[in-house]
């Protein structure tokens, strides 16, 4: 096997120990990293979450003494800077690896290419961008946030074969089937904060939370549960609400002021929905936030460009078109206008399918 | 190999052959025919359309003298009657073929049995029943007019992801790509009508017709056009439209009385639905009723329990809730009343992607 054969099947290695950090890592990315020398694996490791290790760190103990003159696959690059743990560059410097592979730079501002320019400075010898949108697609958040300021959005839908997410009466229990309401708590708990509409809230009255365990998931660490965000312009959402209940912090975005709520600035009469978004990314290192809403808050979002993700599970029935439909876009009015979506995946979910879609 | 073993084997040569007539037949079925000696296929044949030798005459004038003491295998019983041509099971006898196997029983009244029954009378050994689901399913509207009376009902559908059909306006110019617009005419091509309502003529002026050509489509005789016909209560469609223009003929379903309309039974002021299929059934011997129509022709015919399959395009793109709905019903208003679907199959057309469902 060729060296970049090899640098390929390890740094693939570190890409999937990264995603046994899925669920646990917000604010920080999910990292993993392989050290092997004379093609062995000699130590292993993905970072938990934070505060503690980082995957290099993991990797490193494992190896010991043996790390010396390894070469260090890391799915991305070593920071270099002092954050809540040392810098991960100066710990491979220091454990004498003499080459580091990564997937790519980190997005990181305070990193963005300097920890492999510290490596190399040290005599390391690197490579970086080897399986590289693999290894961006297991952290899409941290890597919009980084670059932009914004969360990754991720709308999940569930609707009818003609496209219903609900009755005209608000009836919608159930739309999907037990194996996709499971699947969307695994969408949940991979977030960083669910977000919701006072709409949705005043019809159905949800908790919101994550409900699977840690062990259903085969995370290593206790789950959080993610933030929980409304919208809620108008302040219609009683204190009451079960939201409120749950365990962990609920936000209220509101264009009015009052003491439980985050004043927002107004677009339309309503909460400016990027601001609210800007306000999760810098305020909670919001990463990844799991939309589940109704027509008007998922429309919004779509028509003003807010959308990275939209998953849709399709069941099998059919609803008629006095139901509800998904997105309310009254500016949406020609073909020409249309949202252009690219599939990236559909697969049969129990009785169910889901669809992932990108808008363009 | 066992007997059984390839039996199945021949069977199954003979339902490929008779997917050779798909686009042919009308108003017969579409039958293939091995006749197989020693181990070794010395005749096969198709029936390719109606007036023309069924598939087991043009089987044994291949087979010829050899035929003698061979076994026949028939994706559907043999006939017993005399149509335009005659019984096949007496070509058989005449033949001196010594074993007969088909995968399935006509649904034909006139024969229903009586082919096997007469094979056997003359001492002839015969087997039926196997991989019939497959030998049914080329031939969902013969067997559903034999066994009903009425045609089997296919709903084309072309949507957005959100389950949108046309915007408010009506514009729907084009939902799909040209992909599964090319699927859309092999779909009216294997199907006896083409019917639609007065709305969707009133907005489109469509020619309804088929525009693939029989070598596009490895069909070995010229394609007919399939009857049209248009669900037009109140006789609001004007004769100068483009599907009267079309080759072939085109029928008017309307409750009231003119020369060029078909009067029907009124049901709530609109065309009985039922009484239009039995009429296109009686009068036309159709198999197939391919629709491609509006959201209220095709809620009403599936409130109704007329529709046997839908197939829904679906295109990557979100045209939002004040666009139209696929299926007009006023009387669902209730989870536990919608329409329940077996989805059969889901594949990628192009940058659509196609759902073949059945109500359930």
């Amino acid at each position: 096997m060729s060296q970049s054969s090899l640098d390929n099947l390890y740094i693939s290695k570190a890409i999937q120990l990264a995603k046994k950090g899925l669920y646990t890592t917000q604010p920080n990315p999910r990292v993993g990293c392989v050290i092997v020398l004379n093609n062995d694996i000699i130590g292993e490791g993905y970072h938990q979450q934070a505060g503690e290790p980082h995957a290099e760190i993991h990797a490193l103990n494992q190896a010991g003494d043996k790390a010396k003159g390894a070469t260090a696959y890391v799915s991305l690059e070593p920071c270099s800077h002092q954050g809540k743990t040392p810098p991960c560059a100066d710990a491979l410097i220091a454990a004498g690896v003499s080459r580091v592979v990564c997937a790519m730079q980190d997005p990181n501002p305070l990193v963005a290419g300097k920890g492999l320019e510290k490596l190399e400075k040290a005599g390391i010898s690197t490579r970086s961008g080897l399986m590289q949108s693999e290894a961006e697609a297991i952290n899409p958040g941290f890597i919009k946030r980084m670059k932009t300021g914004l969360p990754f959005v991720r709308v999940k839908l569930a609707m009818s074969l003609d496209g219903r997410t609900a009755m005209a009466s608000g009836e919608s229990k159930w739309i999907t089937g037990e194996y996709a309401r499971a699947d969307v708590q695994k969408l949940r708990a991979r977030s960083s904060v669910v977000l919701t509409g006072s709409g949705t809230v005043l019809a159905d009255d949800p908790s919101m939370n994550v409900r699977v365990t840690s062990a259903e998931l085969n995370a290593h660490v206790d789950l959080h549960q993610p933030l929980r965000a409304i919208i809620d312009s108008q302040l219609s959402v009683p204190l009451e609400s079960k939201i409120f209940k749950q365990s962990g912090q609920t936000l209220v975005f509101s264009t009015q002021v009052a003491d439980h709520a985050i004043t927002m600035p107004s677009r339309g009469g309503k909460v400016d929905l990027q601001a609210a978004l800007k306000y999760l990314a810098d305020e909670h290192q919001a990463n990844e936030v799991h939309v589940e809403a109704g027509n008007e808050l998922c429309g919004a979002l779509l028509e003003q460009h807010l959308v990275d993700e939209i998953v849709v599970y399709i069941a099998p029935h059919i609803m008629g078109d006095s139901a509800k439909g998904l997105f309310h876009m009254p500016g949406l009015q020609k073909m020409s206008e249309r949202i252009d979506l690219e599939i990236k995946e559909i697969r049969p979910i129990g009785k169910d399918w889901r669809i992932t879609a990108v808008p363009q």
